[in-house]
C-alpha cells in the first residue's frame, strides 16, 4: 500500500426529503449566492421552485442564478459564472443539477479567484489552484460522483478539448442526494450514469500498486452492488432502493475510497474526454464502447492476473484456464453494458474514421497516459481504432 | 437504506513516516496543548522523545502532560485531563498511543466544556455533548477505529461501569497512522485488536435494516481482508504490508462507512463491556468468546437468512443445507478466533459463575440491547451461561 492523506470533510445528507435540510446547510456558504443549474429538468420537476423557496426563507441570503450548463459543461459557462461572482460579491455557490453543473460550480468557485482567465488551470494544472469558495450541491444524477470528491471536468469548444482539474479544496462543503430526484432521469441518460460508475470503479481497480487487498476488496463491492442494481434502474425506474444503491454507490465510487494507497489507471476516461471534446459524446456511452476495447487491447501475459481475479470476483467465472477466464470476464463487461442499452462501436454513434488519428494525438497530449498500462500515441489509435 | 448523514471530516496520515506531518498538522490544536499518553511504551518506542522534538520545534506552542492513561481508560484520568486543560487554558489535544488513550483525550475534549462531572455526559445521553476541543491523535494500535469516528468508551471503577459516548464533534481533526507502530504490539494484543476490528464490522453487518446490499459487500470485503491478514500480523509481525492493510481496515470498520443508512446490533459490545467493566477483561478477548455464543444464541429460522450469507460470502460455505451453511460460518468465526490464540470460555479467563447474573443485569439497565435481535436480561443471562 502506498502512503496517502484521506480527507473527506463534505457533509452528504443522504436520502428521501434530504432537500429539508438545504436551509441549513446553506449557511456554510455565506450571504450572496449563485445559484447554478442547467438547462431546466429542475423547472420541470418542481425542484428549482422548491429551491427557491427555501432561498427566500433565508433572510439575510441574496443570490444570483447561472441556467443553462450544459452536458459537457464549457469553459463559457464558467467564464459567466466568474463575472457574476465579482460582480455580486458572491460568497458561496449553491448547485443544483447532475455532476456537469456541479464541476461548472466547481470551476467558477476557484476560477474567481485565479489571476488569468479559468482555461488556464486546466492547461497549467492543479498546483496552480489556491482558493475557492464554499461549493453545496443538490444533485438529481446518479454517476459523476462529482458531489463528494475535489474533482472538476469542463470543455472547451474552440480548442476541442475536455480536461480535468482535482484539488481538495473542490469538495463540496455540502452535497444533498435525494435518489427520489434520479426517478426522472431519462432512462439512456440513467444508464449512461450507471457505466460512469462502473468505469470510475475500474480505473481504480486496474492498477500497477501491488498488495491493494483491501481497495480491491472494496472496489468488488461496489463493482457488484452496481451489476446487482443498475439493470433494476431501467427495467424498474421508480423502485427507490435501486435508486438509493446507485447513488450512494456512485458517490463511493469516486471519493477516494477506492485510489487511496495505490496507483490509479484513467487511460478510458482520458480517451473518452477527447470523444467528448470532439464530437460531444455522452460520456458514459464513450466509456461503454472504449472500456471493454481498452480492456481486450491491455490484457496480456504480464497483466492477465487482474484480469482473473476480476472475472472470478465480479462476474463469478470459474476455470483453470487463466486466458479464458480473463476474456470470459471481458465478454461480460461489454454484455453488461450492452444490456443497458449501451452502443458497442464507435461508428454507431456518428464517430468518423478519419479523425481517429487526430483524436489519438489529443489523447497524448500532455504525454502518455494510464498507469496499469502506459499508453502512447500508437496505443490508443490502435484501441480507437479496435472499437471503431 | 435508511436516510443518514454522513460527515468525516478526520483528515487521515496513512503509512510510513507520517509522523514527518505532525507539525504541519499541529497547527489546528491552536497554541497551549495537553499530551496524552499511556503507560511508557512509547517511551520505549522513542516515539515520545519523536513527538517531544516535533512539538518543540512549534515555537509558538506550549504544553503540558497527562501521562498513564489505562487500557480500559478510567474516568479518573478524564477529570485529570480536564484539570489540566483548565488550569493551562488548553486549546487542543494530542493523543499518542491506541484506542483507550484517544477515547480518553476525547473525552477530556468535550468534558472540559460539561458543566457536570464528566461521568454524566455517559449517564445522561450524547444529547448533552455541545462542544469539544480538537483532537489529533498518533496511533500506535490498530482495533478500535477510534481515530475516524466520534466514539469514545471510559471505565469508571467505582461504580463498576463501562460506557460509551458519541458525537461527530469527537472525530478528530486529525490521525496519523504509521502502521510500523503497530509492530512493536505485543502479540496477544495485536490478536486482540484483530478481534476487535472484526467484532466492529460484525455489529454493523447483523442488521435489521432490508436493502443494505452495497453496505453488506463493503463490510464482507473488510471482514475478508481481516481473515486474510490478521494471522500474518501474528505469523510475520514485521510485514509491513499486513500491518498496513489490518490498520486501515481498522479504520474504515468504524468510521460510519458500514453503519450507515441501516441499523446496527452492538449487543456483544454491550455485554462484554459489563466484562470488561467488572473483571477489566481486554476487550478483544471478551469479544472472541462472546461474539460466537451472540450468534449460537440469536440464529434462528427468522434470522439465518443473514448468518447464510454470512458464511457463504466470508467463510466461502457452500452447501443446500440453510441451517448447516449457518451453523459452519459460526463455527469458522470461533475458529478464527482460537487460531489468533484467544480463549473460548469466560472460565478460562477468571470470571466467576456467581457474578453472571449481576453481569446480565448490568448490560440491560438502560433497557433492552441489540437491533438485530433485541435481547432482555435473560437473553443475556443464558449468552453469558452459554460463554461460560
Amino acid at each position: 500500500m502506498l502512503n496517502f492523506t484521506y480527507h473527506v470533510p463534505t457533509r452528504v445528507v443522504f436520502g428521501k426529503g434530504s432537500l429539508d435540510k438545504l436551509g441549513r446547510e446553506l449557511s456554510c456558504l455565506g450571504d450572496s449566492l449563485l445559484f447554478v443549474y442547467g438547462q431546466g429538468s429542475i423547472k420541470k420537476t418542481g425542484l428549482y421552485d422548491a429551491v427557491h423557496q427555501i432561498l427566500k426563507k433565508q433572510q439575510q441570503v441574496r443570490y444570483r442564478e447561472l441556467a443553462g450548463v450544459q452536458p459537457n459543461p464549457r469553459i463559457t459557462s464558467v467564464r459567466d459564472g466568474i463575472a457574476l461572482c465579482k460582480e455580486h460579491g458572491v460568497t458561496g455557490i449553491l448547485a443544483v443539477g447532475g455532476g456537469s453543473v456541479l464541476d461548472c460550480a466547481k470551476t467558477i468557485a476557484t476560477g474567481v479567484f485565479y489571476p488569468d482567465d479559468p482555461w488556464e488551470m486546466f492547461l497549467k494544472g492543479d498546483s496552480t489552484i489556491q482558493r475557492a469558495l464554499p461549493v453545496g450541491a443538490v444533485m438529481t444524477f446518479a454517476g459523476t460522483g462529482s458531489e463528494m470528491n475535489g474533482n472538476a471536468v469542463i470543455s472547451n469548444e474552440q480548442t476541442s478539448q475536455k480536461l480535468a482539474i482535482h484539488s481538495d479544496l473542490l469538495r463540496p462543503a455540502f452535497s444533498l442526494l435525494d435518489p427520489t430526484y434520479t426517478i426522472t432521469v431519462p432512462r439512456d441518460q440513467t444508464a449512461a450514469g450507471v457505466v460512469d460508475i462502473f468505469s470510475h470503479i475500474l480505473e481504480q481497480y486496474f492498477s500497477p500498486t501491488q498488495e491493494t487487498f483491501v481497495q480491491d476488496r472494496l472496489a468488488e463491492s461496489l463493482l457488484n452492488t452496481i451489476v446487482h442494481y443498475g439493470p433494476v434502474t431501467l427495467n424498474e425506474p421508480h423502485q427507490y432502493e435501486a435508486r438509493a444503491q446507485v447513488m450512494w454507490t456512485s458517490s463511493l465510487a469516486l471519493n477516494g475510497l477506492l485510489g487511496y494507497g495505490k496507483l490509479s489507471d484513467w487511460a478510458t476516461h482520458a480517451i473518452e474526454h477527447v470523444l467528448s471534446a470532439f464530437y460531444d459524446v455522452t460520456h458514459g456511452v464513450g466509456l461503454a464502447i472504449l472500456t471493454p476495447a481498452w480492456m481486450q487491447y491491455v490484457c496480456e501475459p504480464k497483466t492477465r492476473e487482474r484480469f482473473v481475479t476480476y472475472a472470478q470476483n465480479v462476474w463469478g467465472i470459474t476455470g483453470t484456464d487463466a486466458d479464458h477466464v480473463a476474456t470470459q470476464g471481458i465478454l461480460k463487461t461489454q454484455e453488461f453494458f450492452t444490456s443497458l442499452g449501451m452502443p458497442t462501436r464507435l461508428r454507431d454513434i456518428g464517430i468518423h474514421n478519419e479523425r481517429l488519428q487526430e483524436a489519438a494525438k489529443s489523447a497524448v497530449a500532455f504525454g502518455d497516459i494510464g498507469k496499469f498500462k502506459k499508453l502512447g500515441y500508437r496505443d490508443v489509435l490502435t484501441i480507437l481504432q479496435n472499437a471503431y
